[in-house]
């Protein structure tokens, strides 16, 4: 078979075909027997199961390959045993592979999210399904000769190799929580268009971040707190780059970037491995509790600086606006580029529209605020804002560093036959709460889409 | 006259009087000549002058008594020139005389707000207007004598007279709004009734505070920041007390009190005069960006703690609650202490009911958060929140020390004859928004109510 005959069998009623090694399986008999339940192995209908049988490494019991051996309906046509051959004139031919599961919203540059399923899998997010927002081709870098550039007040510079950022400064690790600006844009897009990705609600991921403090390598380069005279800031750049050179650029206030509590980091682990090439390989910045943007990844340099960032993505994007601004009339100029953000939960199941038993329901998702804010109550409503419940909160291995999101459940009974609108909204440490609609907040850019998230289900009789 | 009769003056149909010394004058002609306008005159309707001249300083020129004597009607009886004498049976017979504007929510113990319409008359709210939340009687302090304890870790203490701690520590200033979590109550308890004072939007004001850093002397009585192990508290009492001698308490984190940039003052001064009874004097805490129940009055001790206050106020009141939660359910363990309060706004011109002529509308009104997070924008509505346009905020003195509110206003035509719903809602520096509604919020204690602000209006044709 080829791989695109494979493909065409994703559905019980195509079959369900997978594929492990060169042998072609069609599991449709066992989809319904899955231990994890038919949604996750229907994640990989169609495709290979190694990618996702690395993620749950209760796949590498002897026993689980013995099963699919029964299943087993020929094996891949020796052309398509091999990856494709790269195409050269395109500047994203050099983009890593990507894990099959990720919800794709753009190709080049590569944006894309994990499935609401996966999401709220697990606590820390697997590096494979990590949401992914490049701006800009994925850079090819060699770590030996990988050079980080910061420059200190008065021409002083640093030039940092990565054995010597890694062995010069002690490694600190935090468990931060990202969020692209964008993420449920396409809630926002439904009440009026908006230019940006169509994200849903998987622009949002967790990790256990390992690096250099940024603070500590800036006090080594000779800066020190200038609050004194104005606000400064700390531009960082990126080694991706446009076709004119131009490379992505960001900048965080000197304050957040010195103080020891904000932990900004120079990542160069991501839970205990080393940064895939996707997420900023081998160094990026890492600013918990901040909107993604300024998380630079493949970090090229970092300056002090009595300004923001020149650059578009700091001046010209990122930024929230009146719903009435639309794009004669916008001024980026009056608003302050986003930097913290506000609280945020969304369900990840179940999924709307879908149709649940009749029962008892579970209904998971994930809720985070920025400025190291932890989240301190989320608020379940069966009747689309009616009435409430609170929701279990789960463990967070670090309570009091308010970086990482909370994963939450609840349970309860609904009847045969009802048609249920779930909503969500969290309460953070600071009592900040969620709006409740999200025409008021819409913004011509389609950024802090942050209203309670709505999944209208309904319960089978 | 007595007082009782020139009380019973207070509309133009009832005739308009008020008095000046002992002299009684019929104002009613002069009402609508107002230059500031007719309802702040209307505000010392039925009483005495002095007070409002005393906060409007264009009143002192000489040319304002000579138009005064024209409409003068009599005097006042002798024994009514002097003040009542007091009932010295009565905890609350010492409390200090207040300003007549003012609104009283409940007399015993005293907490009243300003007037809506003067609310945002200032940046900086005058003394005798500052809203005043009092939980027990207005101690009395003997200045001389006063001292205030502080202790430190491992026994170690320091026992400060004023004049210590004015001249031991360099004064500090910082212009910072304070807000009761319980402002905009009675709008939470018309979706259900709630326990506890009904403040209007006024249960917020705006001074410059002066007084010693309370790092300063925390430093100098030994304190060194244990972040390490476990968060730690600094606890407060205050020289009120209930009539079993329990005084009022609460605490703040000892994160905050150490920090410079956090600026918490042990105040004694409130826009540049001594701090006034009602307001703690001689000594009070000030917690910029943090609900007004922490910034203890009448400062008697502040205690470094592994663990919160043990007052019924930082205890057992001033949490939030999902709306589900009732008192037969309430688990005060279970919600953290509210410390830095969410975004807020309101608007204090024109009133709800009031009748606007057609024409360009003035809508005034004023918008803050917590935790120093600046307000970034105000967004107003004349049709309940279908279309918004941006209100103009007003100077703010001290920009990037965000611990202060932000005045605002909107000019907007109005056609004749049109009924709007005006409202309001503030995004702040984390670009966090207030909720829409009010049920969804609502709370048994009813603190919180940050929803938008809306105000029905009719235009006259």
């Amino acid at each position: 078979y080829t791989r695109a005959e494979v493909a065409q069998h994703r559905t019980p009623k195509e079959r369900v075909w997978v594929t492990y090694g060169t042998d072609v399986f069609d599991v449709t008999e066992f989809v319904e027997m899955h231990p994890g339940g038919p949604d996750k192995i229907l994640l990989a209908a169609g495709g290979a199961l190694e990618p996702f049988w690395a993620l749950y490494a209760v796949h590498s019991q002897p026993h689980v390959l013995e099963l699919l051996r029964d299943y087993k309906v020929g094996e891949l046509s020796p052309e398509d045993a091999a990856p494709p051959p790269g195409d050269t004139a395109d500047p994203f031919a050099g983009d890593p592979p990507r894990h099959p599961a990720l919800r794709v919203n753009s190709l080049k540059p590569f944006n894309a999210e994990p499935p609401p399923e996966l999401l709220t899998q697990s606590f820390l997010t697997p590096n494979e399904l990590f949401f992914t927002r490049n701006h800009l081709p994925v850079p090819a870098v060699e770590p030996g000769s990988y050079r980080l550039r910061v420059e200190g007040p008065g021409g002083r510079a640093l030039s940092l190799s990565l054995s010597e950022l890694r062995q010069r400064f002690p490694k600190h690790e935090v468990t931060a929580t990202l969020q692209c600006a964008g993420n449920r844009r396409s809630e926002m897009s439904r009440v009026r268009p908006v230019k940006g990705l169509a994200w849903d609600i998987g622009a949002i991921s967790t990790a256990r971040w390992g690096g250099a403090r940024l603070r500590d390598v800036l006090l080594a380069a000779g800066v020190r707190d200038s609050t004194g005279d104005g606000e400064w800031h700390v531009c960082f750049e990126g080694l991706d780059a446009d076709a004119s050179g131009t490379p992505y650029g960001a900048s965080i206030p000197l304050k957040r970037a010195l103080s020891a509590e904000a932990e900004v980091l120079l990542a160069y682990e991501m839970n205990g491995r080393e940064l895939p090439r996707d997420h900023g390989f081998p160094v990026r910045v890492v600013v918990p509790g901040v909107v993604g943007a300024r998380s630079v990844k493949w970090l090229r340099s970092v300056a002090v600086s009595p300004s923001e960032s020149p650059s578009h993505w700091q001046q010209n994007d990122y930024k929230g606006f009146c719903p009435s601004v639309d794009w004669d009339s916008v001024d980026f100029g009056a608003a302050p580029a986003i930097q913290e953000l506000p609280v945020q939960s969304a369900i990840t199941e179940p999924r709307p529209g879908a149709a649940v038993p009749a029962g008892e329901l579970t209904v998971k998702g994930y809720a985070w605020s920025g400025g190291g804010r932890e989240v301190v109550r989320v608020d379940v409503s069966l009747d689309g804002g009616r009435t409430w419940r609170e929701a279990e909160l789960g463990p967070r291995p670090e309570r009091g560093r308010g970086w990482a999101w909370a994963l939450w459940e609840l349970r309860a009974p609904v009847p045969a036959g009802a048609r249920l609108e779930l909503v969500c909204k969290a309460v953070d440490r600071s009592y900040n709460v969620q709006p409740d609609t999200v025409g008021p907040i819409w913004n011509l850019r389609g950024v802090l889409s942050n209203a309670w998230h709505r999944v209208p289900v309904t319960v089978t009789k």
